[in-house]
């Protein structure tokens, strides 16, 4: 089935960026579906590249008689020419309404009789498009895939009625807090650079937008030359090659990279009132990303202050300790262009200041001091035992591979990831939440009421 | 890790009632981690009981080093006694704060330690315990489990803090106008009957809960007596009898059915205004459940009405062809006392009632003429062809047995279904829509605002 729900689908993916996508950014490295460790040199992906620029990385695995696969395209929300917001994500949404082959809903039927699942989304960095298939049907799956990608129809009518639904989509998660939050956030964090720009686009941008504008951003940024198409499962490289034959012909230009973010971040505070009884708090500050040596490290630390579950310090202090919040967490996430630190929580209103500041004070802390012997040795453990628990179907290494072969960060960066943590030391996460936690820096957002509920 | 956002999870699992959960209760028969149709019968679930009344599963799969646990409890929010809301979820959120033998915050650490995922969900007929484990951490993981299930501490002090974490979380949830139309709907549709009873409970009953109530429910429904255990993974019986020890002395009370459903419902509408731009609409009717002999037969026709992705009916007359909602489906919705359709769809409010209309219109079609053959051909195509698409992980594998068990289906009931709908032809699936599909009968709720929005 091709995006069931597809708004709705779209609309999760986008009301949440900076939760569920910043875990799928996030490199949780993994060896899940080979047997054990350490993983044998068999067990890993093979990459090469295509003459046209795209790499094609094959993960083999004969598990089950299915392929998962992923095509990361340069096509990301901060490709979008300066006020062209929702450009990406209308260009994404049209794919799926007809190609020249297959017009309107005989596209989704083609897929659909199949038994394929397709579906696709928009990032920072990237268009993804996902297609999971019986691996007898890979060849036309990819084919399928193949002519989505590259033969849009664009028809004017659809454009029209995209926009309208895409729009309602914006306007609707607005109405929730924290995709305003999460909005005003990622405006403040990223402002002047292209990150700023909103993967779900903006209310007003949409409308805004013509067909013209959606053909150019598809004949410059869909293009084979960096892109990366990840194929996991149960296929061997000779009948890949016969699959990849659809996309012998598939030419495109070169596009630049992104501009880098800055490594530090002016900071500042906003505040949003609404008629809520509760607060959605957000801070973070710009540092470095997943290509930087230290990243390890970091993440270490990251996950023992906000990152590990019921362990960490900020869900620890906020919720078990203090009851302030049933929500309390912190994350890195990265593109390729930078990454940044962002921590979280949601609250009464009454309590809104004292989670701030806990909040604050945790990051400050953490900054200072580094992770006790004991908690180092606890997240040690778990990130390195829970790989395989973490990474246990093709879709979720399929994902991996490809953001970490896009990134550049080559596609063996988890198992690679896994290595470096295992060989880290107490003082090297001590040093490094030193060097790159920025407390100095922090960007913050709260939108919420003034007004105590009566009931508690 | 356990639950890392544990209340943000319990709140998605909770606000969309009628939307994912449905979908997990709906029976999408798969064969997925068996290499190719038709199944050998090794490749089958095994039952068994014990002393104590559970039935325990296996089904093995030695493809990945990992098992995913199940274990489904009859305590699910329709044993709430009446007027004590918010027992069910209370009762399991208090799970994981602390046992017998790992108080407080050293139970979560535990799995932590070892690597474990584990969390809990409440529906209408059961709570749900989930554990994901390396197989060789099971039989530790089995000891966890039947600690955190068989001995919680409830400390006063943490029943304090989960009724204030679990209140805000629900008045949070309300503030989003999706969750209030399904509070309302599910308050209608099953008036009077416990199925009416959320699973998240209410803002007030949670407040008004005592830690007495919450001891009480535990000890009469958290029972093995009915329960089912299901653990799908690399794991052979006789290192699973090892690891079921812990499970020997735990002993429970039986707990008669839940009362049945009625199998019509009264036809009502309700309209609740608020400030929005857009318009929720949910309408269905009370119906025939899983155990139905014609179940599969409305399976398809629901499919094909609003089940299908982009080529259903719903989707397409509402949104691809009027461009009305960026939602719009049906699903079939069942529990051990009965089952339901429902459909609904998002919209604008300035076309709302045209979307109403419509949804209307379209199961009065379905019900008089039920699909075409062209339609018929399709389903049939899809629902056998993407079953190992469907499910390509031993979590849902182990979700769709235990859910068949615990509803009486036998724990084969996935692949049972699988050959029904094959055997299935279009004038049954004709007759069986007009018998089943009751338009007369509809249910309906709308929450939405008065005013168009000043853009499209």
């Amino acid at each position: 089935m091709i995006r069931r729900f597809p708004l709705v689908g779209l609309l999760l993916a986008t009301l949440l960026p900076l939760v569920p996508l910043a875990q799928a950014d996030e490199t949780t490295p993994a060896d899940a579906v080979t047997p054990s460790l350490p993983t044998a040199p068999s067990n890993r992906p093979v990459a090469w590249g295509l003459d046209n620029g795209m790499t094609v990385v094959l993960m083999e695995n004969h598990a089950n008689p299915m392929v998962a696969v992923r095509l990361l395209l340069p096509a990301g929300a901060s490709r979008e020419p300066e006020g062209q917001a929702g450009l990406a994500a209308l260009t994404e949404a049209l794919l799926w309404e007809g190609s020249h082959d297959h017009p309107g809903l005989e596209l989704m039927q083609a897929f659909e009789s199949l038994g394929i699942r397709a579906n696709g989304g928009v990032g920072r960095d990237t268009t993804t498009v996902s297609v999971t298939a019986l691996s007898r049907e890979g060849g036309q799956a990819m084919a399928l895939l193949a002519e989505t990608v590259g033969t849009p129809n664009f028809d004017p009518a659809d454009v029209d009625r995209i926009k309208g639904d895409l729009g309602a989509a914006r306007r609707k998660s607005l109405e929730d807090p924290d995709t305003e939050a999460a909005m005003l956030f990622r405006a403040q964090l990223f402002a002047g650079h292209p990150y700023a720009h909103d993967p779900d686009g903006t209310v007003e941008g949409i409308a805004a937008r013509s067909r013209d504008e959606i053909v150019a951003f598809h004949n410059r940024f869909y293009t084979p030359q960096g892109a990366v198409l990840v194929v996991a499962g149960d296929v061997d490289r000779p009948t890949l090659d016969q699959w990849l034959a659809p996309l012998d012909g598939w030419k495109g230009p070169l596009v630049a990279p992104i501009p880098r973010l800055p490594n530090w971040s002016k900071p500042q505070a906003q505040t949003a009132t609404r008629d809520l009884s509760q607060s959605t708090i957000l801070m973070g500050f710009l540092t470095i990303d997943r290509g930087d040596p230290d990243y390890p490290a970091l993440y270490v630390a990251n996950y023992i202050l906000g990152g590990g579950g019921f362990t960490s310090r900020i869900l620890h202090e906020i919720r078990e300790k203090r009851g302030l919040a049933y929500s309390a967490y912190s994350y890195l996430t990265g593109g390729n262009a930078g990454g940044a630190f962002i921590a979280g929580a949601q609250t009464k209103n009454a309590t809104r200041d004292e989670a701030t500041a806990l909040l604050r004070r945790e990051i400050v802390r953490m900054a200072a001091d580094g992770p006790s012997q004991e908690e180092f040795d606890a997240a040690i453990r778990y990130l390195t035992g829970s790989f395989p628990v973490q990474m246990d179907t093709l879709s979720k290494v399929a994902d991996r591979i490809a953001v970490d072969q896009f990134q550049g960060l080559g596609a063996d960066g988890p198992w690679r990831f896994l290595e470096q943590i295992r060989a880290l030391t107490l003082d090297q996460v001590r040093a490094v939440a030193r060097k790159h936690f920025h407390p100095d820096q922090i960007v913050a957002i709260t939108v919420g009421g003034t007004v105590a509920p009566s009931t508690p």
